[in-house]
């Protein structure tokens, strides 16, 4: 499990006074930067490999400016070519947030999915969800 | 359907040349503006209706900057309290995201959600999606 | 003179309940879509010119969301290398934000400043501020 | 002096492969929690108080994803009613960007600026910004 812990932004609320739901993907996207260096060690976008292909966010509570949150990502699933991750966004020890998104390891020249390989299929493993409850 | 043409801003771009897939759902929220004004017609946030539960997405395509964007905006189911919109962003005649959205018609004073008032169904029901192929 | 109309997003707006401040630059930069085309007219980001050096930002009015806004962009001042502009938005006949903005013509290969085009030069002469009342 | 560390995010660049300039308004206006604290310690928007009314940057240095940025602010000058802010953005050692930001104490519910009080100077006056070099 990887953990990042986020401080709201006021340009992240909405004037209905809480975040924005249009955040939600931004923090989970933010959390998942350990992944994105795992994939482009030195975090140069002529070797990015992460592309994203679909993503679910269940909004379970509203989450206020004012209070940190905590976004949780683990992995769920890993495919020959593919990731599937489960992420949570947490508030005052109630879960807010929820989802997956499902990523591709894509080589931009060739403009193909390529194998993830072994070694970063090994530490993906480290960070496997376990049983939900 | 609604219909909203976007032009995307060097903003909304990110390090790999596209559009960052944060921006879709901004997008998507954008082109909800009519359905937004439909539960609260002067769009005043305290009397603000529409709160989302659910949102997929399923990104297709790359999309670039430089050429502008068209986001459809069809209703897919009306239930009591609750309303789903099919969603597809367009980029030079290709489809590049697809998503689903579910809001809850939610009264904020009490914390409630409340059915769906019939004269809003009843324009809902003019724009409901019609046999995908 | 260039002008586009934007329509505000609910993602744009915040707690206090109207457009928040960080949006204002977003729109500026957004209006400058024919300046950038004019430098870098394939809108490819491996030849982008245009880096900002400056931004100057007074806020005047709120901006609300529910009704469009105008963003109005005229060129101030072309120096060698430097451009200048002038920006304002307007919503409801108010002047809500005005600013100016300076970027040099920059060419990101060789990582110096170069001399603004004289062709470019021309069409922008087209765009100056007028006597400012 | 307040500090804040910043984690950039894929969201915050652009296609230029650097930091989008328009995401220093929004890391310079994080950094600036405790100072919204300060005016509403509750962070509700309903006592909200600090209204932003001009804003400077200047863009010095690229600034990169992959590493951490810090955002400092100093307190400029504390006017009756207003309150000015410099503010620095480094990454690596070098100062990337820098602003000075102005502020009133505005009540929403009168639409009148007001008096900062003398509790908030105090601590105010604890993050003076010392000589410039």
């Amino acid at each position: 499990m990887y953990r990042m812990i986020i401080e709201p932004r006021v340009s992240e609320t909405d004037g209905v006074g809480h975040i924005n739901n249009t955040t939600i993907p931004i923090w989970f996207e933010a959390a998942r930067n350990p992944l994105f260096k795992l994939f482009t060690p030195d975090s140069s976008f002529e070797k990015w490999r992460m592309i994203i292909i679909n993503m679910n966010v269940d909004y379970l509570q509203q989450i206020y400016f004012g209070r940190d949150v905590e976004v949780f990502t683990w992995v769920k699933k890993i495919g020959n070519t593919s990731l599937q991750l489960y992420e949570e966004i947490h508030q005052d020890t109630r879960v807010c947030a929820k989802g997956t998104v499902t990523y591709v390891n894509f080589n931009l020249q060739t403009q193909k999915s390529e194998p993830i390989p072994d070694e970063i299929r090994r530490e993906l493993e480290l960070h496997y969800l376990q049983i939900e409850s």
